[in-house]
């Protein structure tokens, strides 16, 4: 007779019990709310992954008034922190986008975004926020699109209109910690209802070259989809789900453009570009060109259709944030093919677009929809 | 009757076979060399490391011609890459660093490198290069120190006389990918006795903030000084070890010069730099105060002075390739008393010198020593 709900994103539960063991039936991350019937109290339970070593989980929980409760349901539309320390800053300092509450009116500067696109090279994301102004019909051509994070060197970030792009550099823990402030500036702002997307690069295997891999989901290196995050020195596991609609609407998009190859398949995610994807082209390796094949087959029979070496992270953080996430990567090279990139620059610069024109186009559409609707 | 020998700097091993069993007592990762008396084949044996899960040893061997026992041999002054593969490339591509053996004439550009020092910061990087350049009374007030990588955004890299300064980005497959293509690039221009510094932040545990560590040892997040790197989805452990000589010689140095508390400890290399660290104020956030401050007295207990979040996979990397190495960090505030950079950015700005400040003096008087030798 108790009611559970999460509050994820297309996820909604009803059980009898909160017990860890029942909860682990169905979720392997996300929230509880379970109402206390003889005190009336509302009872937030997150649960914060299982520890891949001992299979126990780790819950935390505490007493919500009605404003809290609010606050949790409003959280399928609006960017979720979840972290209760964060009320009791004064100032929230976002370190590496030299951005802060107590310097920037955030919610003004960023309270309209909508879509944030994401990927590692800060040239790229200026380069994509000049793309879609002009998709959007926003550009102005005096405007120079400055970087907002212009008084650090860590991220980039530029905006136009309800969109926002911001860069991430290269592998997990350098998107973690955009990731970690990007959130924490969106919650801060208010946002409601932000579709987020990295657009990136990667390596194929079995694929042409230039073929967009649109992730169905984010595997290890054993092809596993689950995310290693270590907390307090305890190894948790997080769930690496994307949104399925999402994905499915933006291959839609792209065969109404019919301007590339567009498939969906499963996203492999390693901490390394050389051994970790056994490139034959690294300082070392101690493996033999059989080995790397057999290795690159095995993950191809997993679904994997590309590599690459943020998804992981970004799939967990979006999901455990409430935010619409996708990943869009093209691939550079057949890696059963070869492992360097020796196309010429025009040739990979052509390649790096694609993802860029999908995602703008899929934008535009959805702008276009809205204001239609309105 | 049968000698081994490791060629790693500061490691000679002898005893009466290569198995496994026996090597694994001396030598967590390195090489062996066995000579075949009957043949007289000289064998090389490259322990890849042990997989934390079977305990068993990945090892490979090949025979070797007279010719590859002097490279080996050579080993000790000459960067080493341990790759057979990387022979049969005809051409080299450095794509991150947007350089090659084809397109570069890289002996010519980067024979004379003694010395690199390498940061997560492409601004810092650039500063570093003047600075050093002022301290080596080798600047040009016309040079604008041009970026090495100009064509790409991913690092910089800046060079003055047998100084290379280079960027890495944050996190540890970001200097990682540094690194494979560094250590290529070194080998490459035939470079000899080669010092490589990392110099960067860090939070201090228990230390005046502006306090410079050394590192020790470069410890993982449950304190063990180990790296753990998946190939072939296996992971292999490696060994975290850096030259002790250079961490004293640096630490005399700084006594010398006593401009700032400089102390030699361990240091925690973590993959987050929220949730990874104890923060409080990350997006994401499931345990309380006393749970962070316990596992940071715990880190304390164990030796661990600051954390940071390349330290490890530079150690291995730079252990691996025979480069003489050193982690130079400062802390911008004591972990144990909050977990936000709230200091003004004179006073960061003025933290973040010292490194540079302590390097630049170090290497200065290695040069001076080597004048006043020849």
């Amino acid at each position: 007779d108790v009611s559970v709900t999460s509050p994820w994103a297309g996820v909604s539960c009803y059980c009898g019990s909160v017990r860890c063991s029942e909860i682990k039936l169905f979720l392997s991350e996300g929230t509880a709310v379970k109402t206390n019937r003889s005190t009336g109290h509302i009872c937030l339970f997150i649960i914060c992954g299982f520890s891949s070593s001992n299979r126990s989980v780790s819950l935390f929980s505490r007493n919500m008034d009605q404003r809290d409760e609010k606050k949790n349901q409003q959280c399928s539309s609006r960017v979720c922190v979840h972290n209760p320390h964060l009320d009791a800053l004064k100032d929230d300092i976002l370190y590496h986008f030299n951005l802060g509450t107590g310097s920037h009116n955030l919610q003004a500067m960023f309270g309209d975004v909508k879509f944030v696109c994401v990927g590692g090279s800060p040239w790229r994301m200026k380069s994509f926020i000049e793309f879609i102004a002009a998709e959007l019909a926003m550009e102005d051509p005096k405007s120079e699109y400055p970087n907002i994070c212009a008084g650090t060197d860590r991220y980039a970030m530029y905006k136009v209109g309800p969109v926002l792009s911001v860069s991430h550099g290269m592998g997990i823990p350098s998107i973690a910690i955009m990731l970690h402030e990007l959130i924490k500036l969106l919650h801060h702002a208010h946002c409601t209802d932000v579709t987020i997307i990295r657009i990136g690069t990667s390596g194929g295997i079995g694929l042409e070259p230039g073929t967009v891999v649109i992730t169905e989901q984010s595997v290890d290196a054993t092809f596993l989809p689950k995310f290693e995050q270590v907390i307090l020195g305890k190894t948790v596991v997080r769930n690496t789900d994307l949104d399925q609609g999402l994905a499915q609407e933006l291959l839609h998009c792209s065969k109404e453009l019919n301007q590339f190859e567009t498939v969906i398949g499963n996203t492999m995610c390693t901490l390394d570009f050389y051994e970790g994807q056994a490139r034959l082209d690294g300082a070392f390796c101690s493996y033999t060109e059989a080995d790397k094949q057999e290795y690159l087959i095995k993950a191809k029979e997993a679904g994997v259709c590309n590599i690459e070496m943020e998804s992981s992270v970004f799939a967990a953080m979006c999901k455990l944030s409430g935010l619409r996430a996708a990943v869009v990567c093209v691939t550079l090279l057949d890696r059963l093919k070869g492992d360097q990139l020796s196309s010429s620059h025009e040739v990979l610069h052509s390649y790096q677009l694609r993802p860029q024109i999908l995602v703008g186009s899929y934008i535009k559409k959805q702008l276009n929809a809205k204001a239609e609707h309105i």
